[in-house]
């Protein structure tokens, strides 16, 4: 266990870069990502909405002495997989190699940071994607129920779901996305994790030479309104009822927040869950039921999911409700266990799985201030107690926890007339 | 290199049943593929169509001395991660779990495959749920193109969806997925795959004391009849349209497969992909757009996905038959390389991910007779040769390949009667 912590190495750069490595020294990839500020909730909401999925686009093509083809080439020759994707925070810079080439990897993704090019030729052709992506959204009912839950949950500015809107698409500028991504895209709030085969002595020496001479401070988007709350309806010609219910909970900062991702695992969290078992397993209500706690850094959030038919909708909402009522005495001793049981082994694979490491680390880094290590996580999780899980439930769910939730319902316009509703 | 072959072992017990691990000293967890005949191919074409579907819901519902609830909870006590689900030929069995609770969890998995408990009590909710998931498959577009194509592009028993048919859902009886079970799942044709923390003894010793008296040869499917193939038009009032393209392809036993796998890496996979960079970068015709090939068992597949709009839906078209030809010439030498070096990293991180790395070793000896171990696997990416790759070109693509393309398109009535096919 020792060991495995000696291997977690952390450096904050004068510039405020924070770099995190963990040597694997079994592995023979590294995986990076690189967390820039200028996610989604950093867009300018009057006039920007959509400006982080353009710069998505835009930071692949081309960057340095390359062009857009050039740049992908010289990523290509280093078996490079990469992407970059904005969330509300960030954009993430993701990429696995071999360690051999991660040095000159890491070069290029400074260059990705840095110095992207803009090619003017692209603009056209950036914009028409991200069109596109945003006319595609309701096509997929599962997740555009999940996107409008998110709208009347959170409070603006994460309550975007980061496509855009097409007005903002359509008018953005060349010279807007440079001077945002300019403004944005700064040491300070950057946070660079990089797990498996890395040596952190030499990533620090890149970094130093290559980032000495970056400034200044990125935005921490904050809460600028209340959410919406309450029903939403949504009338789609669809053969399944996508439910989703938004409830609130802990950041990952607070205290409680093991205790309640626990009491969540035991009220949706797989197959022996409450909510799977009495909903499906028992009868059948529904395809598929869950309940999910997504830790943030400004906001926590518990989501219940689920998808069932028109017949079965108003008894599914039912038993939800009767599932969460009876939730309010707390779990069982074996429930908790269950859950820990099951948390310990999925920190023990995400450990061994580079990617997935090192996008751990990062926004460990981000939401609670430090990474953990392997060790640090295990002896977490090897601490959850039964009690205090029933304290958090008792403190922090129960009926005005439940009273605040909000509400998605999408299917057909006989059944939002029946259970659904404000019509949308 | 000679390590890491070492490492990897395989048994064949005399009842035929297959065992293949890979020890990686790193890995503190335990990943199992296990493939039992019993796949959506082996369903009884005239009645049975959905019973692997069926299947895979009872499995997991209780086994040997086990009732659901508490199989399911042994199961979690072990920190087991878990899955069934039915591809053509098999169920796949799927775990992971720490090493040293494997052999535990494998005896689970023994009770799962050789004495599922198939309670009556649970067939209305497995009934129901599995026709909620046929009933449900047309709510994706993207994923119902891909379907309706696979049902012209190959001969039956392969060309079916695996949701099975509404009918043949309603009429199924207990005592016939019973008897269906046990007449597939049979020891000669079950390949089980292990990789991580495992002792390749100590699982033979508990494969040897469970499984000594099981006996049987479960069924390989085999192509029943020519496929449909032609045009296909389905009228959906989506935003998106999906086109999808069926060709042909070597099967994975084929010495062709590899240098056929990089053609296709060079014309649709990824970033730098000639399909990539002509329809969507430069001309931002389609928001997705890629070619991929599936090495298969009785049939290989090369298939072509693009996601666009009604108003480009007709030049995203013409472009992908202007590169497709333009690829009768071949790809470079720097193409080829390109790939070779993106298909040796990606060998490399799969080996290093447990379930990906059971799931193809599994995978290797169902479709080529052996598992390679990661040193052979990356010779042979390294002996990837341009020259040999245009040979394939020219000998298994070319006018007479693309003239045999299955189509299918779906999308608003306007676009489907403009470009569309034979409707639907």
């Amino acid at each position: 266990m020792t060991q495995t912590t000696s291997l977690l190495r952390t450096t904050r750069l004068d510039n405020g870069l924070q770099v995190v490595t963990e040597r694997n020294p079994s592995q023979r990839s590294a995986s990076v990502t690189w967390l820039v500020p200028g996610g989604s909730a950093c867009d300018p909401l009057d006039r920007g909405d959509g400006w982080a999925t353009l710069l998505s686009e835009f930071l692949l093509r081309g960057a340095g002495e390359l062009d857009s083809r050039g740049f992908s080439d010289a990523l290509d020759r280093l078996g490079m997989r990469r992407s970059v994707t904005a969330d509300t925070y960030h954009q993430h810079v993701n990429a696995t190699l071999a360690g051999g080439e991660l040095l000159a990897g890491l070069d290029r993704l400074v260059d990705l940071v840095r110095l992207p090019r803009f090619p003017e030729a692209a603009l056209d052709a950036v914009r028409s994607l991200c069109l596109q992506e945003l006319a595609g959204v309701e096509d997929d009912p599962a997740s555009y129920a999940g996107i409008r839950l998110d709208e009347i949950r959170f409070p603006s500015p994460f309550n975007r779901h980061g496509f855009g809107e097409k007005e903002h698409l359509e008018a953005a500028t060349l010279s807007d996305l440079q001077s945002h991504w300019n403004e944005v895209a700064r040491p300070d709030g950057s946070i660079l994790a990089i797990a498996g085969d890395v040596d952190h002595d030499q990533v620090m020496e890149l970094l130093e030479a290559r980032c000495a001479d970056w400034s200044g401070i990125g935005p921490t988007p904050a809460p600028a309104s209340a959410a919406i709350g309450g029903r939403l309806g949504i009338e789609r010609d669809t053969s399944q009822v996508h439910v989703g219910i938004g409830l609130t909970g802990p950041v990952a900062s607070d205290p409680d927040q093991l205790a309640f991702r626990t009491a969540i695992g035991v009220l949706g969290g797989g197959s022996s869950s409450r909510l799977f078992l009495d909903v499906r397993e028992r009868r059948g209500l529904a395809y598929s039921v869950s309940a999910r706690y997504s830790e943030g850094f400004a906001l926590g959030a518990c989501t219940i999911s689920a998808g069932t038919t028109p017949e079965r909708v108003a008894e599914t909402l039912e038993r939800i409700d009767a599932v969460l009522e009876e939730f309010d005495a707390g779990p069982t001793d074996e429930e908790v266990t269950r859950i820990a049981v099951g948390l310990r082994a999925g920190g023990l694979m995400q450990q061994e799985h580079g990617p997935a490491r090192a996008r751990q680390l990062a926004l460990d880094i981000f939401r609670r201030g430090h990474a953990r290590s392997t060790a640090e996580l295990l002896t977490e999780f090897d601490g959850i107690d039964a009690d205090d899980v029933r304290r958090v439930v008792s403190t922090r769910m129960g009926p005005s926890w439940r009273a605040e939730a909000s509400r998605c319902l999408l299917g057909p316009a006989n059944v939002i007339a029946e259970v659904g509703g404000t019509g949308a």
